[in-house]
């Protein structure tokens, strides 16, 4: 047996500050667009949806903003996460390299994504807001806002994408055990929602379809706002925590990254982990190789256009410049329903344009084969995306191996797949496929972006 | 927002050595029986289905048994699990009193389970056992067992009880992920679940039957050993590591519990949590009140008799006096499976006996009930097994509210209820029930237990 090595920080190490990369970099990036006017949005603007204070977070150019105080002891609960070597896989590929990940399923949603719900819970909960509207697909982003609208006492109103909803029941158990109340998105309650089952009654949803729903709510009262699980300036700020704790765990290991390997879905895990280590390298420090990994059933970053284009299906949302696969764009139904999102975060795609980082797309069964060998090896079970970063990891420490060198491998285990048990039965039992995008819809997508200059 | 208070231990704190509550008890538990002849056992009867080294621990009278560096190792993953003060729920609850919780859901199979479960399999390993054949009900004994094979390279075969293998699909993929060989049971691999199939092929099993499967398998081959994941002594021992840390964790707090709750199925979280506490009260120390909380459809504690009786249904397992519903009592299909166990564990009996500790049997709507408010209140789902402990701690709160004094009460969170959604989305539906156990198969089972002098 090899040992466990986990690097653990004490919680006074909890970051005081997140980290905005935008501060380090050589440009910033494209300005936000309002759909209407195609002019860049003022925060009036934005005011019918967000407090002002994650607003001001959205445009800031500060390195540091610091985590309110109320924040940091909710954080406590299950930070620092652990950062771990993985010796036991390092064995059982019997690689040279130095595989470390950081383990974010220690939250009590399960995923990172509890890092930007609770503050995004807190500032609304500040400004007076009485209820979030938001949407989700797999359910991570959704049953962590849930969660933390319990902790602030908010009402929480989760429209999740019709499929996942009869698909995913257990999930939505959880989200209503917090207290929020889960709607089959395309609904009936919104116009967005009734305009496309009017067309088409038994319409699957998607993600961007959600988005406008949850949108359109927010937009109506003055004590309901909107909240988005990842994409924005802002939730990648609230990640950050995950990378700036990493930098310090691997200094305790006495080693420095070669390479940083994450999975992108909406970019949040991945920003996350990544920006800080980015932002040292930008200001001098080492270089470290950072690769996105992708699901090749939607590759945002690898077959996307980098071009302005709608968050939403019904263009409610603002315009911004993003790699996309077009917001028209329908991925086929791959399990990894938290990586299935038709753009990629701006400043993700931002730093992917400016050659800071590079990105891969892999199928989902090669994904799960990953995730079942770390599973034995380290003994936890993986999300789906989250195996989509472990291909990455394993990929480069067989790279490492067949060159004969070591390096040092981070990437981000960004939750527990316990509740992704039907996507393990599939693939034990061998039913799981790799499905293609559809090629002409993905051109149609892509040929239809809003002619907007960047 | 009260503040999260979170006692953390630096892992150099991991027991080194479990703790054996036998050496500190006025007398010993009453002696175990071959079930052919009725006279003591010895231990080369059990060293068909054990290494000699867990036998030793089952009846060794140390107070402090070495816990294996390699396991230490293992339990270096997850270990020491956190400590919480639950200001939360005590706000919630608006009473005086404080409310602590250990958390056990941290480990990898999301429970108690693997702190038995990784020594176990370290000791099979170390005698060159290739395969454990063992016995579940909910799933969480046997994906622990699965997790801990997966780490040493043992095959695990797993005989889960059909109802669980048919209503679980879950819980049995991830023990299928880690590796190991899920059979329903009664199965037709042995002659005790053919036996029992010929009378009734729908047969839904239980945990009495498949034990009597797993013990039947391993004690066929000798490179083929059996394992249990409560009841035994050596199994309670290995648990104790989270009492031992309890106590340090209660010393950084500052406090003391006044009130131990646990609840208890076979025995072993309670035992865990509670013993090393007993053991510093019998060595002189400060008295602490102690609640076992037992389901009231399967309440072996407070309706059980204590008597020699048989662990399993077949009666291949020896005799053991412990308070026991008869081995052919059937408990009704309510959601805490880890609770549905006709017996208890002889050294909790015997405790029980000498008066060390109190029982209460609830209803399950009331600890789901009480779950839910937890949910809310903390951010962690728990087990249904849990709730018991937490409807145990909430009553005993209220009861401080209600006479205005402040006490300390700590319990056991012994696994979380991500694999428990479906129990969770009956309650929220209104459609979980409070199953009446049946009164008159239960007086046949007493009536039937096995006339031997203890």
């Amino acid at each position: 047996m090899s040992e466990t090595v986990k690097y653990f920080l004490d919680e006074s190490k909890i970051p005081k500050q997140w980290y905005n990369l935008v501060a380090d970099l050589p440009a910033p990036p494209s300005a936000v667009l309002h759909p209407g006017t195609h002019a860049p949005v003022t925060p009036g603007d934005l005011e019918p949806l967000f407090p002002m204070s994650l607003i001001q977070q959205e445009v800031t150019r500060e390195r540091e903003v610091e985590i309110p105080e109320p924040v940091r002891e909710i954080y406590r609960q299950w930070r620092p996460s652990p950062l771990f070597r993985a010796r036991r896989l390092e064995k059982a590929l019997d690689t040279p390299a130095r595989i470390y990940y950081k383990y974010e399923g220690v939250s009590p949603a399960g995923s990172h994504k509890p890092n930007t719900a609770v503050p995004q819970a807190f500032y609304n909960k500040e400004a007076g807001i009485k209820k979030i509207a938001t949407e989700t697909g797999a359910g991570q982003w959704g049953s962590s806002l849930a969660f933390a609208g319990a902790l602030f006492g908010i009402d929480v109103q989760v429209f999740m994408v019709r499929v996942s909803y009869d698909q995913k029941p257990y999930r939505r158990a959880l989200m209503e055990t917090y207290g929020a109340r889960c709607v089959a998105s395309p609904s009936n309650e919104t116009q967005s929602g009734r305009d496309i089952l009017a067309k088409n009654p038994q319409h699957p949803g998607s993600l961007g379809i959600a988005i406008s729903e949850a949108v359109e709510v927010a937009a109506q009262r003055d004590d309901t706002n909107y909240a988005l699980g990842s994409v924005l300036n802002h939730v990648l700020l609230h990640q950050t925590v995950v990378g700036l704790e990493a930098m310090e765990q691997m200094a305790m290991a006495d080693d420095y990254p070669d390479i940083l390997v994450a999975c992108t879905g909406g970019g949040s895990n991945f920003g996350g982990l990544v920006f800080p280590f980015l932002g040292a390298q930008l200001r001098g420090g080492k270089k470290v190789r950072v690769v996105a990994v992708e699901p090749a059933a939607c590759p945002s970053l690898t077959r996307g256009k980098f071009a302005y284009d709608f968050g939403d299906t019904a263009h409610l949302t603002p315009l911004t410049k993003m790699h996309t696969l077009g917001s028209t764009f329908t991925p086929p139904g791959f399990h990894s329903g938290g990586l299935r999102y038709h753009g990629m975060a701006p400043l993700v795609s931002h730093v992917k344009d400016l050659g800071l980082i590079e990105a891969v797309a892999y199928h989902q069964t090669g994904c799960f084969s990953a995730g079942v060998q770390f599973a034995r090896a380290e003994g936890i079970l993986p999300a789906p995306e989250a195996n989509h970063a472990i291909r990455g990891a394993i990929d480069e420490a067989l790279k490492c191996k067949a060159e004969g060198v070591s390096r040092s491998i981070l990437f981000n285990l960004c939750g527990h797949g316990h509740f992704d048990m039907q996507a393990y039965m599939d693939y034990n039992a061998g039913k799981l496929v790799d499905q293609k995008l559809d090629e002409g819809e993905l051109a149609m997508a892509l040929a239809g972006l809003p002619s907007v200059r960047g």
